[in-house]
């Protein structure tokens, strides 16, 4: 079986902790310990007599439902068969809108795969250069590296945030100056909910105003079910109509938008997440933290990027063959190698678990120069 | 709200009827009535608990039982988020590889849908004439099609068997006589399934010897399952393996995969509905071609072609407000206009209903001239 090319393959990686899937302690996928809701059990089952018809091709219920928690109209949603299908539609969008689309590298190699479809031509912005990660200037970066002649609003910017992999969260002051000057900018926010709405950094706010800007959102992270694929787009309703005419009517899956429904107006479920994750991830941030020859950058999201100074891949192989435990690393990432490993945010048992296992094989381990 | 596209709207319909959607008798969507099999709801309740991991991006256990069925190896199988969803890099491939691709007409609409995202020049070859309908010598209208200058290898087919509206059921010998000819052959089989293994016209076998042909299958209408969206293609590796790199990776739902595993598998079912479809197709045939005013054209699909005297958005209308009765118009379907409607078979006694109903209704409306 060859190395999976995105985090998340519990089959590759079982058989080499020679485990089954469901033995293995997951890091390697950004997904929330703390679901599904209850909720979104209950709206499956529920939801279940209805797969002998056809999903209604308006998705009025879930456009509904995710338009009153973000309190804008349902013409301004479009939900997606996952955030990845979105992405499909955003890239056929760039490719006749757009000379060149700028991306931050590294990158959630989803991306490429959407851009490489439509043959959109592409730059990456590197955020880790020789003097170390620019996670605060990246917009005055990707300005500077408009190619002479060309015209901002020529070009296009497919942007994360917070930042996969690094969990870096850009202010949206930073992200609304660059939608004021180029010609299509699509804001993958998939992990945008793990903040608390007073520390969002959300653009959705300004979706109204700017014809040119999209936001992408998951329900499938936050909610702990990627099984599911349930996505949605924000943006003004001409875009969404032109993307609706691309793809299939009926993309989403009926179980799908009855769990979406569901998870989408579970209050409850959201400010136990908040509460979680921020007593979670200071923990384990400390832990990593603590361990010789580990780095971890600050995130704001529900992951962290650690630095090594052993091969990450060497490690992961370590720690599925030892301690059944897998970790992401970051070969996918083109611009990080095999110096980063990902893990996501758990619960403080799993996260003892990761740090004893890590104490256990890093000395093991060669240090690389 | 306004007339829905495509068929299968029921929440547009039961408007209309003044009742909920599932209360309306649905002869729209050419959906079996037996289903889902038992096979399949067992399935989805034990999948739940993997929602909480992406699905396996090689989709080997689906791939592994749709291999079995067909007796193929499963390079030859690329899953889909429904045939829909596989039709839309089908069209991105005529869009590379077919100067011009041809379809007939009428045709399900969403061929346009997937076509008209990549730009493809494309030609109908008319199956209703000033002579009546051509479904005997179709091949030869298109063969005759091909502009002056302009190579049959050069051009790409993208056919449905059986053929969908008219039920009308291709010769595989027709269709392999055109893949030896045509640069690029999609053959959309999603229909085929209801035919027992000796009356199938299939060319899956065909596809190890034809690079330039792909089958696609549905797993939603024969198992009545279109709210889970899932279907098939069967083709070379080298084609399916290009369909992968455009699409996302995760494009199949995991409910949907367990779904499909067990639905291919249940050998009983695929045995009741073949007994199934027999009678009742026979007894419904019969009885709308005993109404005055109607003709049904012979069908070999779980559906029928039905010629009016009337409106037949007119009659669909009347048939919804007075008996929450929904056939389908064929609006959707350029060619044939206000004069045609479809109806799924479904059981002797939704049989009786319509049939009642029909002969109540159709006194009432004009006869067009």
């Amino acid at each position: 079986m060859s190395r999976p090319v995105h985090g998340g393959n519990l089959v590759w990686a079982a058989a080499i902790a020679r485990c089954s899937p469901r033995e293995l302690l997951d890091f390697s996928a950004s997904i929330s310990p703390l679901g599904p809701p209850h909720s979104v059990s209950e709206a499956i089952q529920a939801a279940f007599s209805s797969v002998v018809a056809y999903p209604d091709p308006a998705y009025g219920s879930l456009r509904g439902a995710i338009a009153q928690h973000h309190q804008i109209s349902s013409d301004y949603i479009l939900p997606g068969n996952g955030a990845a299908e979105l992405l499909t539609w955003a890239a056929r969008d760039f490719s006749e809108q757009a000379q060149l689309c700028f991306q931050l590298s590294p990158n959630f190699s989803d991306y490429d795969r959407a851009l490489r479809a439509f043959n959109v031509p592409t730059q990456n912005i590197p955020l880790l250069t020789a003097s170390g990660w620019q996670l605060q200037n990246w917009d005055r970066l990707l300005l500077k590296a408009i190619p002479k002649g060309m015209k901002a609003r020529n070009c296009g910017i497919l942007l994360n945030n917070p930042h996969n992999p690094t969990g870096a969260l850009f202010a949206k002051a930073q992200v609304r100056a660059l939608a004021d000057q180029f010609g299509l900018v699509i804001v993958d926010e998939a992990f945008m909910d793990f903040l608390p709405p007073e520390r969002s950094q959300s653009v959705i706010e300004w979706v109204g105003d700017l014809p040119n800007l999209v936001v992408l959102r998951s329900l499938t992270k936050f909610y702990s079910m990627p099984g599911i694929r349930l996505g949605y787009a924000i943006a003004q309703p001409s875009v969404l109509q032109r993307w609706q005419q691309w793809r299939d009517p009926w993309s989403v899956n009926t179980l799908a938008a009855a769990a979406g429904v569901a998870a989408i107006a579970d209050a409850p479920f959201q400010t136990k997440t908040w509460d979680w994750l921020k007593t979670s991830s200071e923990q384990l941030f400390a832990g990593l933290q603590a361990l010789p020859g580990l780095a971890p950058l600050p995130s704001s999201a529900n992951f962290f990027l650690v630095a090594c100074q052993v091969s990450a891949t060497a490690l992961q192989q370590q720690l599925l063959a030892r301690h059944q435990i897998y970790i992401r690393d970051c070969m996918s990432f083109a611009a990080l190698g095999d110096r980063y490993f990902r893990v996501a945010v758990k619960t403080p048992e799993d996260h003892q678990r990761l740090l004893a296992a890590l104490a256990d094989v890093l000395p093991s381990l060669p240090i690389c120069s």
